[in-house]
């Protein structure tokens, strides 16, 4: 059981573990009127993931506060521009109780259920990214949990300005890992690079079905780390951002240097065919 | 400019960027009524560090802040058995607004006051602590800052149960680094050894004000990596836990191993001496 939160009512509980540490992970989901894109794949990290931290919620519940939305938000969010799709955004905390960092025992989790209009799709010809002077830190026991722990990807977003549309972040070793919302996926001469999830902060919804699709139709994809040169140098083919919400974008321009552009992987990406 | 919530009247703004990303940081201070005890170094360290972040708060709004927090918590929540002393919590978050992860200009910080009674001192013979299996992580670019970002500090605080009262966090390399709610003070043949400020996860009040005076008694006091071997081995003669709140905690028992345990430290610390 949880404790349901509307946000559009307000008041989150002061003492939320959510609001206090960070105790929490969140999902963003394209919807169009009842029906999310890869909205299974969501609701299943979430479950997942909230294991991992310790947070008991069941699939069916998370179902079930899905259902609820739709009916509260869907018509509300919903636009012409945007084909009547939507973003559905929920956030699952601890809850609230315990010694300061130390979570009580049995506390029920409260799940904050919010809505936002579809934003405007970003140019197809490519956008433009650069690099994050912000480093990347994952810790092993969390990783690729969408946790609310976003410190370092605000701080990186903060430098997002003017015409640029993503800033990527490397690890201390100077690999590039994600950007501050998409992940990453490198065309090669002989295929598709991408960062392993043991690396990865996030592990989105759209990477995990790419890579699947990308394999099933039997193209060549590696998960390795990504070195600046992998994407800088003359083997690169493309560099694509890649966000369950905005799609699969391609990088333009990066840190002032144009990048070739194929729009060939944007089609096989049609948020319609992937409703649930 | 910022907005006040009270902690008691509840109702944070679902859209606060401190409980959707843990954009923010904290500060908790012990209180003897009116007065707090290294006051000055707390809120320094968050008008300091919400500067870091870019979060925009003087000094001033925070004193004026704390008074008014005294008006309203003081006599609610000190009590007899701990003289008269309670326990003060800033919250302080970047506010509301923005597009995900990037904030808005100009957007006004929610400031978050609550409160709690002190919590029972621990044995002054020494308590109980043990190795964390959490890993800890820090960012080189918000190393020391309290912020709401403390996921890690949760998972290893779910590890204290029964007789501990901490359990110890090591970097990836293996070095000791910090309690989940302490910083650690090594005493060793010839002086005191502690991490340094750029490797640990929170700075603490209470660990810099000691070093200083231990320094200004002519003590030596290095700041260099801690090993597992310089707890553990023969050279140590004692291991403590710092912490604003708590005090200076001698640790009596490790992973199973007795560690000396010497008082004269606890005496340093008399918190009555540095109330502002």
């Amino acid at each position: 059981m949880f404790n349901l939160y509307w946000a559009d009512e307000g008041g989150l509980p002061a003492g939320d573990r959510g609001a206090a540490y960070g105790d929490g992970l969140f999902e963003t989901i394209r919807m169009y009127g009842g029906r999310g894109v890869l909205i299974s794949r969501h609701l299943d990290r979430m479950a997942r993931d909230a294991g991992r931290l310790g947070i008991p919620i069941t699939l069916m519940e998370l179902r079930k506060a899905c259902t609820a939305a739709v009916s509260r938000y869907a018509r509300r969010y919903a636009t012409k521009e945007r084909d009547g799709s939507w973003v559905l955004k929920l956030t699952l905390t601890r809850g609230e109780g315990g010694r300061g960092y130390q979570p009580s025992a049995g506390i029920r989790p409260n799940l904050i259920v919010s809505a936002s209009p579809m934003p405007a799709p970003p140019a197809s010809s490519g956008v433009v990214a650069d690099f994050s002077r912000v480093p990347l830190t994952v810790n092993p026991l969390l990783t690729g949990i969408k946790s609310l722990n976003r410190l370092e990807q605000v701080m990186a977003a903060r430098e997002i300005e003017g015409e640029l549309f993503e800033v990527i972040m490397a690890d201390s070793t100077g690999n590039l890992v994600e950007g501050t919302r998409t992940n990453l996926l490198v065309k090669v001469l002989d295929g598709w690079v991408t960062p392993p999830v043991k690396s990865l902060a996030v592990a989105g919804i759209l990477r995990q079905w790419l890579l699947e699709r990308l394999r099933a139709r039997g193209e060549p994809v590696v998960e390795r780390a990504v070195s600046i040169g992998d994407v800088m140098g003359s083997d690169c083919r493309g560099l694509y951002l890649l966000n369950s919400v905005i799609g699969i974008v391609p990088v333009g321009r990066l840190a002032g240097q144009d990048l070739p552009v194929d729009n060939g992987l944007a089609t096989i990406f049609n948020p319609l065919e992937l409703l649930e």
